[in-house]
């Protein structure tokens, strides 16, 4: 059977197989928003204007198997979103069980809520896998910062080598990065809320339905409407809104939190949030910050797996790893691959999710449509990448042996600012840096280690003796705190 | 059967069941990257460097119902690219008919070749495919650029009427637009080219194999390289390359001619383009240049269609069309919405994929990554929103009497530029501007036709009287150029 | 005198003159990092390791207007950053004062110390601008909502009337999503850390002055490093830095503190941020959410100012106010087109601030210097629009009578969900839904109110009556609970 | 005197002092409308429409110096947009001098077509610079690519030896990157189009003024407009305006090909382009793709730059050049790194300017406004990278010693792919490559170069001995065809 549309991830394979996908699918969004639907008619039924029968029917009923993914993908077109179609749907498959329950399906509501509750639940399934991974990685990186506190290694800077550094601080300063994204991620998942607003934000079709189940018979407002009536500035602002009888207030309230609780979203919206886009773009901004956080992870291993440098290597995995179709020595460093890959992608798509927060009226045609796939994109890439990057932190090879190496690479330049350090009081700050600059120069034209170069400087003469130019020079005595900063890095969280 | 990593297009429906997703779908994707290795073993066997019977049954084998998608999906994640997994897959369909034959799939070449080539195969297909919706719009937009070349409506800037213009001109607007679009996508389907450079964009591997097969034993070049033996000025360029023997220079010539030819591709590149990713960027721009295009159209249609303004409905589709999940009176302007959510996103989309012209050495380890789903969704976004315009174009109403009434509502305001210019020589420009500035004011204040309180103006008497104050009001007399505008853009092409 | 690099504002007429301007321009910038390098020899006297007279010279010193801004720029491009030309030019005014104080300006510190701190000080200063804007807009729209609790206005979804709601209702949303807005950017504002490292993170050039202030000779660590020589694991992990006698850890630890407390940032990160640039992507986040938010409310003003909707209008200003080069009577809504030209532009340069997260190395060559104009913009652009915004929101003028004219366009179809619920119960919910749909479709088709082809509707018959229609179709009585949701918006913060 | 809103570069030394900041800066932006104001008025008197003492006058008196650019700045807030303030102000300065000549100012015009013409002045300034820059470097990379034709390197794929190269080939491919770029800045600069279109694209404002001045008058259509009297089709078109006597079509095509010949500019837009922004999003694609391919430039020189790689070395450039603040020794690739921070923003820009394609009515309130200071990036940052990038052309140090030394790095397996090739024939294809795995898996363990593991390779014996693995191993004899490709790139342009 060819399916010619299908995505089966061919183009991604920074999330290709990993768990992320099953939970932000599209099978997976269908089911989200069919338990968004369940959970609505459970809401009304727990507030006594469904029957707890057709709560029940609605909730069986409620499997994305029963229904056809690519019809209702199709049908989307007609209507600008899959919801319409997916309550025809839904509808008929309750009714085939228990007609009475069909007409309890999506009762007041509106494709946004629905589409907008089932997002929610999507990301809050995803998130959980999304901040699993970033744990493990962040213990991964714990261990690898705890047992090379202190392994030199150079520090680079604007590709050169700076001075001297410690792998476990780089390491403490990756695990950091991400202890940052998943406090963001956390934030915003403790924040997701249901959406619940109606046709187009006033709960209204709720209510009418609501005050219709109470028996009560709906009241016109006073002739001319309020702008010509102005409310009696005694009566309780809960009775002006030209319904009485029905406390509105309080149902719409109730409505909310049983909506919230049948769904297990913990946020707690100030208001209908369909024109109000906080959740997506907050979710934008965790997820960009998040694949950064990865990606700068994998650019540090890429620039430390070059050829010339060797400091370390991705985990071997299985036989095929890493590669090539053409050349039987290469072992690509694929994970940091994968994970760079997604780090390219998910802040600029972030950035576009940020731009709908600028959406007109009560329900934009266009900016609301824009969201969706970026969304998708952002917690699959996301998701992806952090399962990845656990891979890669748990194997990661580190070679302290050639991080040694390189590090005389400059024959001591590396500690060319102790040495000016140590001659500022004797010579002034600004003698002692252009006598090292001076010197410095020198020993890379002539291609000869800094000490020796030194050793000649007539500047230095009862200045500085050759035994304290070499004391200075060992890396080992100048990474300043670099240890005391992974001690405390990795005290307390997590 | 559950396959709940499947995408069927749910959350994009811009282009849901458009014919664009067969073109761009993993599966066709897959069957492009096949055409590449077919292409290119028929390629070596036109140069005799290949059995023609191993082309015949490289080509045969190369269909992909034959392999498993999903399986390949998931192979690429140990090799951060689908290519490695493909030539095994394929190698064995090939030796299950030809065991001789499978010698010679993928020889010499690398996977960025066989992806790349791919790539452009794919984009090739869904550029026909939007360029023939787009030519198919701006047929149904001369028409109606035709049609109301002299219909009034309210010429709109920073959401006020400023002056007349006609929609005709409007029309026009938009369908000069779409042809800039199409100029551009031509340009750059024309230069569209296959991929050649084997591992590192030398071209190494195809020669080695071309001279085996030339029955050549393989020649070191002299002892110390040519760093040591510089050439010898009078040998000529071409024999410097250390191999002689071998016409390198024509072979690797003859071999990107006839790949080229056996996939149809048109584009010539001066260089391997692994890391030169100007192909790319090129789509990416065009295909944004033409959904921002597109999306113009959208955001015209819906300030026209608001409630208030209802100059034009779009085309009335079938019976479900435009419906609303909880409003029976709704008839959302779904075509329009459709195509500003595409247009919101393929430019951002697109400036990630400019991002990647920024691609180190002689292959990134992300960034050519990051390309393969942008490029996709740039394809198939611009794709599913071309197609949508169809439909919008060909169907649009237009209500030419509502926009005249509309163009009633300010009184005669819309021409007060024009009474400013006549009177400016009577008065002085900045006298005249005055004058219509108060009265402007005046008449928005109370309520008034512009020419009423304009009779009142003592600095008009003697200036100018009613009758002309009237016959400078008509609208249909001040639309300028925009006549002849229509006529210009609609002559010439196409 | 010509100054032809100068940029004063003309292209970005959202901030030219705005108060946020003065504190993010060039010398602003300048003065920040003067401040920062003050306030790090202030620390250093603070902890015994630099004079305090020193200290005193050097703050007395570091004042902008002392240097020459121009030329800093102009040497920028020598180093890739501003910060030596700083150093070097601050030192010859102190040296012109106090030539012994010169010895301690930048003193064992790094560009991006001085620059990163600046920054913070900088974006500090900006958001105590841009919060105290938010919140006087925030107040000018809790006035609104609370005025406009009930006043009537369609709800618009794509484009179209959909249900009533009420003008308070939209601006009570307005007001939430700034108060999220103002939220964000609050934690982001608590967080701003100074940026202390040193040339690799490490702190060591700071660590090693004070040991030379403190006396202590440098001391060698044990030949061969602590590769060869593990620690003792008896020895207390903060002594096993190689470095004995001086407390490092706790130095470094009081200086990040003593240099925090002289800034008044009050961030505290766990390490230090050269590489992990959480803060730079935090503050480009919430600054692409607050314009957004901005954004909002400045396309749902031009939604409403439509000349044929006229719902609302821009508070009058001046004279110029709103004037065109060209139209007289325009009086054009430039406080939301100025908002919303900053909207269109922040989240995409928030986007790219995202992607600098990738940051390789201990410091990038690229990465860094790729932060600073798009965070500058962001800042002054979300500066300039929120100042634009408290003049829109205290003086928009509100016109309900227009409201209840627009609502009235449709001729009650604008409750034809109502009709369809209340119909629900009677006919069932398809069947109502389908007459409704009828009904609609009908009264466009002929040009009639909604009631009146109901009237004639056989199915109605004997269900209900034309007085139950009529009672139905008042838009005042279908607001659901829009007038509840206000007053719990505008109850607690701020 | 303070001017604190100014920008002098601090932020952004890639442009700091380059030539194109003072043809893009704001006095330079501002004479750019001038120049457009004096254009148009000498156009319109050309065709006798305006006194030619006036165009002299109005011409003499668009100077830049004689206008407050801060206070036109400041201005622009109440109107948006910077013309309306300019105009005024030019107009005092024409009448101080000539008070009839000041009648003509602006005549006819609106904002945007001073605006956009003004933009496209400055932009083909900024091209000449940009292009002439690009022009420079791909003649030093020419050179490159002549002298290195045959330099070996080591060809890298995602971060690692993949097979040699030349470091000839790899300038090559720069140059022809930017020779792409400068073909598409050419496209771009040849297309620059004047804008004309009056106050809503009709042109209805220039043409009134010219019937007057031809003495003409305005006559009003017929009752009714042209709906009720639909044009007679025996009519020719020209005719149908409703304004009879004036040719209006002529009349509008010769303003608009005079004031093209005024300006210099050589675009012909079909259409006035007021809404339609194709010129502006062209221009931020091409300056996108121009610092996209710089940025690979520098992404290219910044990998060989590593510390441990040391293949190529900046120019040294003067004294300070590279210096860092705190380390003496370290001389920062501070080119590339310039470059690179362009790099990093311009395609992000340009892709929002892609989005502003998306301008709704006859010009946006808001859109327009944003593109301004994204435009002005894009060419300042697009020019000073090309500025920066001749003097690193020009001035690279290539180490041909350092790059053969590299090359030996992995005991020859830089060459598996030929010895696989080799065996291919006589061993299969899978078998060879199976072979040469194990062989580099095992070199790789034991730190043994590839012939001796090889030369234990049982399956070799009979098949290859080690003469000829020791010939295959030489790099220089595995280069493809990189040398021809060298010669043919550098072949015909420029």
């Amino acid at each position: 059977m060819t399916r010619p549309w299908e995505d089966a991830g061919l183009l991604s394979p920074v999330r290709a197989g990993t768990p992320v996908e099953a939970v932000v699918g599209d099978r997976a969004w269908l089911q989200a928003m069919l338990d968004a639907e369940a959970a609505l008619v459970r809401a009304q039924a727990r507030l006594g204007t469904v029957p707890e029968g057709a709560a029940r029917a609605v909730s069986n009923a409620a499997r994305a198997e029963r229904l056809d993914l690519r019809a209702l993908a199709l049908a989307a077109r007609e209507t600008a979103n899959p919801v319409v179609g997916l309550v025809q749907a839904l509808t008929r498959v309750v009714a085939a069980q228990d007609p009475a329950a069909a007409e309890y399906v999506h009762r007041g509501s509106t494709s946004q809520d629905i589409f907008d509750t089932g997002a929610m639940l999507v990301a809050d399934r995803a998130l959980r896998l999304i901040r699993a991974d970033l744990d493990r990685t962040a213990v991964a990186l714990a261990a690898l910062a705890e047992r090379h506190r202190d392994t030199l290694i150079a520090g680079r800077t604007l590709t050169l080598h700076a001075v001297p550094t410690t792998f476990g601080l780089k390491a403490a300063g990756w695990r950091a990065l991400l202890l940052d994204a998943d406090e963001r991620l956390a934030r915003v998942q403790e924040s997701l809320p249901v959406s619940l607003g109606g046709a187009a934000g006033t709960l209204a079709g709720y209510v009418e339905y609501a005050r219709l189940a109470a028996g009560e018979a709906p009241r016109p407002s006073a002739p001319g409407g309020p702008e010509d009536n102005p409310p009696d500035p005694e009566t309780p602002r809960a009775d002006r809104s030209g319904v009485q009888g029905f406390d509105v207030a309080g149902y719409s309230e109730r409505l909310l939190a049983a909506f919230a609780e049948e769904t297990g979203l913990r946020g707690a919206p100030l208001l209908p949030w369909h024109a109000l886009r906080a959740p997506v773009a907050d979710l934008g901004f965790a997820l960009a910050f998040a694949t950064g956080a990865l990606g700068k992870i994998a650019v540090d291993v890429q620039s430390l797996a070059r050829t010339e440098v060797g400091e370390v290597a991705e985990p071997s995995g299985g036989a095929g790893r890493g590669a090539s179709s053409a050349m039987p020595h290469k072992r690509n460093p694929v994970l940091a691959t994968l994970i760079r890959s997604a780090a390219l992608q998910v802040p600029t798509l972030a950035g576009a999710l940020g731009q709908c927060l600028v959406h007109e009226d009560e329900r934009s045609g266009g900016v609301w449509h824009a969201e969706w796939q970026l969304l998708r994109e952002c917690l699959r890439l996301t998701g992806g990448a952090a399962h990845t990057a656990v891979e890669l932190a748990e194997g990661l090879e580190v070679r302290a042996e050639r991080m040694r190496e390189n590090l005389a690479l400059t024959g001591s330049q590396v500690v060319s600012e102790r040495i000016a350090a140590v001659l500022a009081p004797r010579l002034g700050k600004a003698a002692a840096k252009e006598l090292l600059t001076w010197a410095s120069v020198t020993a890379d034209r002539d291609g000869r280690p800094l000490p020796d170069v030194l050793a000649e400087a007539p500047e230095l003469a009862g200045v500085m003796d050759t035994a304290e130019v070499a004391s200075l020079c060992d890396p080992a005595a100048y990474t300043g705190a670099a240890g005391p900063l992974v001690d405390r890095a990795l005290k307390g969280t997590p």
